[in-house]
């Protein structure tokens, strides 16, 4: 990246969308400015609800949506630990499963420490069913971008961070569930200095102080 | 296209995500095999809760998820009628309100023909405050893509095929909300021929039908 290139990311710490974006910039080794918002405190406007974090601001221009974030990254910095394939068909095939976590995963995912009784079960049930899915992914290679980091990684190893609260929560054990998946995200945070990922019990004893906040 | 490449098209006619992979066929000016596959028959199996159509197979090999289509569609054929700015930071712009439309818009969509009561008048709330922003997105161009037709017109044009469906069991206007939204709904039915398009009158007569068969 040139010297007077600027980059400031407007995150919060455990958002699974604002890691991605955090781990993309450490794949290429960039430094940023950034600027936590707590969103605990509830979200008023329909834009905010609109999820607004995580934003990248480059060079003064901003871009929501972390995937979207990601692949320009990816684009603008091409050279660098490139995370998606140039073929068209490589490419779409790469972010089909990225699309699928967010569509599949991440909704029944919140309702692993969100929800109670059958409608946790449900979510914990679906949640397992959908990432053996993903592990499956895996095959025998060391990573999902084969024999290194690329898009998926990037994608998933977010919600990695949050296995701790989910077993905690919904009480299972996903390693029992899906040894080879806890094995790849062990692997993963080998690759990766802590500033990109917050701890696992951290976001454990925020989500308790939120769900306290709230009520449930 | 070259002759010998071809392409067929997994699809059932009233889905918002099948027709936009058959505007961006269209708009590219091509010639396909379409399949079409009845999913009004409930689903059974995870991988066909993961929504499988539209499915395009390009000299055999699939491709999922329509926004992922249609990109790939875009790449592929970049010289015809381009649909998105190959430039890293317009493109990411460009992406970001479909992005809305799939996770802000879709959902309260479905609410509108599939819910009753104060949870279909949720809906309709939500559904109007948000197509507000995206009406607010076609500023004077005639199109969203500005002078032509762009990534963010395939990705919203199907849903102005369901807009007859949505008003009829919603029992509101959208002209009435959005004028500006539904004039482009109408110059842009003028680019399209009807083999891209379903009629809005068959994808209501579908809806009751389907609504009848549930027991909705």
């Amino acid at each position: 990246m040139p010297n007077s290139d600027q980059i400031v990311l407007l995150d919060f710490f455990p958002s699974v969308f604002g890691i991605r974006v955090r781990l993309a910039l450490a794949a290429k080794g960039f430094e940023y400015e950034g600027k936590e918002e707590d969103l605990t405190g509830g979200k008023s406007s329909l834009l905010l609800k609109m999820n607004p974090i995580p934003v990248l601001i480059h060079n003064s221009k901003p871009i929501c949506e972390s995937l979207i974030i990601v692949e320009y990254i990816d684009e603008v910095w091409k050279d660098i630990c490139p995370l998606l394939p140039t073929n068209p068909y490589q490419k779409a095939k790469a972010k089909f499963w990225p699309d699928f976590i967010d569509k599949m995963v991440y909704p029944c995912s919140k309702k692993l420490w969100k929800a109670k009784g059958e409608e946790q079960e449900d979510g914990k049930k679906e949640f397992v069913d959908r990432i053996k899915l993903l592990e499956g992914e895996l095959k025998s290679y060391p990573y999902f971008g084969g024999e290194s980091l690329g898009f998926l990684d990037i994608a998933f190893l977010p919600f990695y961070c949050w296995f701790y609260t989910f077993e905690a929560f919904g009480n299972f054990s996903i390693e029992a569930e899906c040894p080879k998946l806890v094995a790849w995200g062990k692997r993963c945070m080998e690759e990766f200095v802590s500033r990109s990922l917050p701890h696992q019990h951290k976001i454990y004893d925020l989500v308790v102080e939120f769900n306290k906040k709230v009520g449930i």
